[in-house]
């Protein structure tokens, strides 16, 4: 069969007048959200900046008090520990990341609801608990912890950035969160997606646009958009996303802070919505997983998502979260991936990629070049399988409600065969070229001896909302089901020095993508510089590890 | 979607023609097979029955000597410690298994290869390092294995069954293949599968019909024909299988040893010739694995497969074979299936499950009964996974000689679909379908507190060759993936005791099964009651070890 990076897309789901009778609807959504600020936490008109492209990070330090600032810059995984040692309370650490987290949400837009006063009554009750018993709940006894809104929550509407869906209550927990729940976990933040689920970005039509802390010219990348944002912003002791084509990736990576997309197969995903109810599609694992702002607390996350789920679903695999042993940086051999060959990353993410590369070295790992195995070909064919169904399930919850296609979503749903879908014996042809090249990586990493490959996530730092096109250094590897751990590496682009490279572009999309960069590089100041780790697959442990013990030498 | 068992299959391959081209090639292959017979193991005439409907398996005493004969009895994990001990030489223990198997496939047709020469001199070369070095080249050091055809072994021709590969020389190893022979097995033989490797039986157009070894009326089953004789038969120290439908279970059932299939994912399929080349169908797992006599033959084959074969394949988990405790029969709830509400079992069945039950309440477990769960809708949703692609590989490779379909090509290109094939959009319901029985499955034995399901693995003892047509007893684990041990109760069918019972059929397909024992019990004489134990997905080690606890009060 022909691959292809596009195929056509007939917008015929927008309808306008049907879409007018959901605009009452999405008022009255954004009213809820609206209100649900409570006064307490309302921003005061002089921390509100009144244009874009600033940081707004440094606000939460003067928005908070001393002691609800010190609280929300704890990791996870200490906060927990004083919560269990009766140190910190759950109520005083709820109400210190509840205040941040609205603080975030008003300067970022970052969430679809709040409901802050459950979280406190949680709060509260697990305090409660607590001196009753001497005990905790479970390992996240007391922490509060954002979710994407896409994850089914009990009782609240799940809309998963269909407006069609605006009115979906959902009666059951979704998997993960129950998980969550069942550890001890405290709800009150349920955090943006774009429309359709499918934009490393992240427009809708109910909430908007979610941007970027660290510069609000950007976006907070996406699937898990608003997890970027919250997870930056440290609004959340660390947040819940998801990842089809680098949905946990991106956001991390454009935001600045810690995410994995583990192998597929281990972490829960019953109740999480999606718009593939064409049916089971086996062609590429989703994954649910976490951001966080170290890789302690990713762990901690892990570690509860990875509970025996298997015990109530068996899609999953019995494959508990592992403590590896951080390996010493001089023992690994790291291959650097600076070009995937179809779209060479900018100024600021080459400049990422040889600072560590410079550090490695000096701490005295082996460091060689990774060259490009197919990844035009592993790219294409994973668009084909995201739109194989005709875009039929898309467009069913899209026709739902008449919405206009957001500009992202035109770009997702000409991926690969587009309308076109394909037949049957094309997906196995597909997946033979899927399992063919996750041998053809594995035998090269082995042959090379290599234990790591080191890459961005995306040819560039956060782009603007609404533009990027690209997501190869991402959806490549959730085809192949490669482990990826999404580490800072330190480094903000910096216009000064970041000058664009006005090489001839190779192709369209590369054009497009450098484009976006050399047209106003000084757009991106600032924007977190991330690197992507990549193990073998199911070795999702190990890269974690080895992502924690390279990010210390930078 | 509108499931059924069967659909339309039009047979467009046949092409005598052509096929009279194959013939001098068929003639030739079976000169060889012939030809290899090496002169001493030749059966004497007297030895070789001149009718059906004997149990041959006493022959093996009558023909070995008396240490050819102990060597054969004696277990794979007892002679691999022996010969590791010094105690026996490979080459003795080559040579009593080479006679015995030679003996087998006199009898009953279980080879399509002999190399006993090439055979020989590995086992020399195994004893040569193992006296100049002390040491032994890994676990299975000098054990004969018999493995089925369809693997690809290094520069012989393999030819899947098909008549059109039959010039076809695999020029590398298949995985499994090769794992066995770097842990020191020595390989002399490669047993017989059917047509389209989709029969629970074994005729093909090369060698022909495979027989019991215990009654040779019967079928030694399929598509792991070859190894079910041989392992009954004990010409090799364990046999090498593989199971898409039932392919390890039911010639292990139907021969009276011990077979597993484990669940997908863990076992190497690299190197697996099967007729499925329209692609990689992720629709169900099509798993490699041992045949042995005593469960710890298959642990032994299974630690060895499962070596690490991740490193090389990145479709598997890394997932080593655990060693797990013997579990005390009065600690286990066994739900027992007598019925799986589409074919009732036969009267021998019966009774070898009622035996089960009283032998297991008297050994203190609880012992309930399992009511069948939508077998029907699983069964004809397997059914249409298998013919999805409209039969077009196996068609493809029929069509490459002409060859004559044989009555149970037709019965399974007829399953599910048949030529109709399904769409894509239809192969995602009937995954979504298969994952939502997976967790009713799971959930039931869950809320019951079942730890495994005992049933048939079949509906009847071993049938006659060309007539076994409902696998809904081995295919619905397939689909659902739970894994499956096949172990003998025992007991034998005994037309005396297992009088017909001729209820009303429900279906077509129940009267049809039952009508092949009613019209004929006292054919069935002496054929092995096996049963069948399935566990929770991706517990294999459990389920062996509840199979081997259970084996232990029968």
């Amino acid at each position: 069969m022909n691959l292809t990076l596009y195929g056509p897309y007939t917008n015929d789901t927008e309808n306008p007048a049907l879409f007018e009778t959901f605009k009452p609807k999405i008022e009255a959504y954004n009213k809820k959200l609206a209100d649900n600020i409570l006064d307490e936490y309302k921003l005061p008109e002089d921390l509100i900046p009144t244009e874009l492209g600033l940081d707004v990070t440094p606000i939460a330090k003067k928005f908070l008090s001393k002691e609800e600032f010190a609280i929300t810059e704890t990791t996870a995984t200490k906060l927990a520990s004083e919560i269990a040692s009766g140190k910190l309370t759950a109520v005083e650490v709820f109400k210190a990341f509840a205040k941040r987290a609205t603080a975030c949400h008003q300067l970022v837009n970052c969430a679809m609801e709040l409901f802050i006063d459950e979280g406190l009554e949680r709060a509260k009750e697990l305090d409660e608990y607590y001196q009753k018993t001497g005990k905790t709940v479970g390992p996240l006894h007391g922490l509060p912890i954002s979710i994407k809104e896409h994850y089914a929550y009990k009782d609240k509407v799940t809309h998963a950035g269909y407006v069609g869906l605006i009115e979906n209550v959902t009666t059951e927990w979704s998997h993960s969160a129950k998980l969550l729940l069942d550890a001890g976990a405290v709800f009150y933040i349920r955090t943006t997606e774009p429309q359709s689920l499918m934009h490393l970005c992240s427009r809708n039509n109910i909430t908007g646009v979610c941007r970027n802390p660290f510069n609000t010219n950007l976006t907070s990348g996406g699937s898990s958009s608003g997890e970027g944002a919250i997870t930056a912003f440290k609004g959340s002791a660390f947040g819940l996303g998801s990842d089809g084509g680098g949905s946990i990736r991106a956001p991390a990576a454009f935001c600045g802070v810690w995410g994995i997309r583990c192998t597929g197969g281990r972490s829960p995903l019953l109740g999480m919505m999606t718009a593939h109810s064409s049916g089971q599609n086996d062609g590429f694992p989703v994954v649910a997983g976490p951001l966080a702002n170290s890789p302690e607390d990713l762990e901690l996350g892990l570690k509860v998502l990875l509970n025996q789920p298997w015990k109530d679903d068996s899609s999953l695999l019995p494959m508990p979260w592992k403590d590896v042993p951080l390996p010493k940086v001089s023992d690994l051999t790291i291959a650097i991936c600076y070009d995937d060959g179809v779209v060479k990353p900018t100024p600021p993410m080459i400049r990422g990629l040889k600072y560590a590369a410079k550090q490695l070295e000096a701490a005295g790992a082996k460091v060689i070049e990774w060259d490009a195995l197919n990844v035009l070909e592993v790219v294409q064919a994973v668009h084909h399988v995201y739109n194989a169904d005709k875009n039929a399930a898309q467009k069913k919850e899209l026709a739902a409600s008449g919405e206009p296609i957001v500009p992202l979503t035109y770009n997702c749903l000409e991926f690969g065969c587009g309308d076109n879908g394909i037949s049957l014996v094309d997906s196995w042809k597909i997946a033979q070229f899927r399992d063919e090249q996750r041998n053809l990586y594995l035998k090269t990493m082995n042959d090379k001896g290599v234990d790591f490959i080191l890459m961005p996530t995306y040819c560039n730092v956060a782009p603007k909302p609404d533009t990027c096109h690209y997501w190869g250094y991402t959806c490549m590897w959730n085809f192949l089901d490669f482990p990826g751990v999404i580490f800072p590496s330190g480094l903000r682009a910096d216009p000064a020095v970041d000058v664009p490279d006005f090489s001839e572009p190779r192709s369209e999309i590369e054009k497009y993508e450098h484009d976006l960069y050399n047209t106003a590089p000084e757009d991106f100041k600032g924007a977190p510089i991330c690197l992507q780790l990549i193990g073998r697959r199911w070795f999702c442990e190990d890269t974690l590890k080895a992502a924690e013990a390279i990010s210390g030498v930078l």
